[in-house]
């Protein structure tokens, strides 16, 4: 409909990325090809750049251009705790609480029969290779697994799955709370979040 | 925030993208990272490509990536009147209401005191040399000209400036109408909007 070879492949090429319609893609595209500096070449250059040196941490499988991500290679961190999450974004968000200061691993999704995605399509055999080189001794002990997925049906389903494969290796697992967020008013919540809010009350 | 230098390199580029605010660009960077295939090279080539291949028509400057644009070059078109508009995305709008068979120009962007866009930035002068050559004789007569830009402020400004320009010249000069979308419930219609229905009201 633009009959230009070139924006419509850019407007396609738009319109790939998530949130991004055809009428984004477009709008886009024309605001690109407005520019006048050499904003292209940079995006094209940032696009080719993150391809060729961003890689999976081997251990924790977190993105980073170094041999070993910032978590895995803090010396600072207790070695004994993992905290589980489905993409490296999440760990972004636990770390800038300040709630944990132990290692993580990154499943890269959540157990999604819909999607076809089972526990073969994440990092869940690797992680239980984590805790099982610790008990025999060629690597630190994990003493406890915080589990936080998200709290969907995907997430639900992997936690069930996890703890059925983590159990017996003698490990404290839990998964994050579900509840009220602070500074939200009461009035507002969905009766699920309710429901778990006071059954998972705290006792003063 | 991200610690990896081209992940953040390319959060900043993307974030550069008009409605696309970092929070997003941090989504869309790590939605590139996860794709295992061949995206971030196409979406890079297709960048290039837009800058390397599109350029301004010489005639009425609009993008294209022959020599002159397909409206400039369509034989069937008639050459007598002239549509303003703002940017080469509005011809779009324009050419799929199927209501006007003439050619194009585009001053890419409407004067904007505020912004320090004045008639110079624009292609004016160039709009007024096309209507001159038609009275030298030396191009196709120009009997009309429509003017189809954005109803706000900015649009104003240059219609105002252009019906001053383009006095004593011979020309049928015309903006298009402002009124009561077709389709759309009276009493959602703003003031203005009404009272220029109103005041432009057609005798049945």
């Amino acid at each position: 409909m633009l009959h230009i070879g070139a924006l419509e492949k850019l407007v396609h090429e738009l319109s790939r990325l998530p949130g991004i319609g055809p009428k984004t893609a477009q709008r886009l595209a024309y605001f690109i090809l407005k520019t006048n500096n050499d904003y292209p070449e940079h995006l094209s250059e940032a696009l080719l750049r993150v391809k060729a040196e961003i890689h999976e941490c081997p251990r924790c499988f977190n993105y980073t251009d170094s041999d070993l991500c910032r978590y895995c290679e803090d010396a600072h961190r207790a070695d004994d705790s993992i905290c589980v999450v489905e993409e490296p974004a999440d760990i972004m968000r636990i770390e800038s609480s300040g709630a944990f200061r132990g290692r993580y691993h990154v499943l890269h999704g959540a157990i999604s029969p819909l999607e076809g995605i089972g526990p073969q399509e994440l990092k869940i055999k690797e992680l239980i290779e984590r805790i099982d080189e610790g008990i025999k001794g060629n690597g630190p002990v994990i003493k406890e697994v915080i589990l936080a997925l998200d709290a969907d049906l995907e997430g639900d389903t992997t936690i069930l799955y996890l703890a059925k494969q983590l159990q017996g290796k003698g490990l404290k697992l839990s998964r994050i709370a579900h509840g009220v967020p602070i500074g939200s008013d009461i009035d507002f919540i969905d009766d699920r979040t309710m429901g778990r809010a006071l059954q998972n009350r705290v006792e003063l």
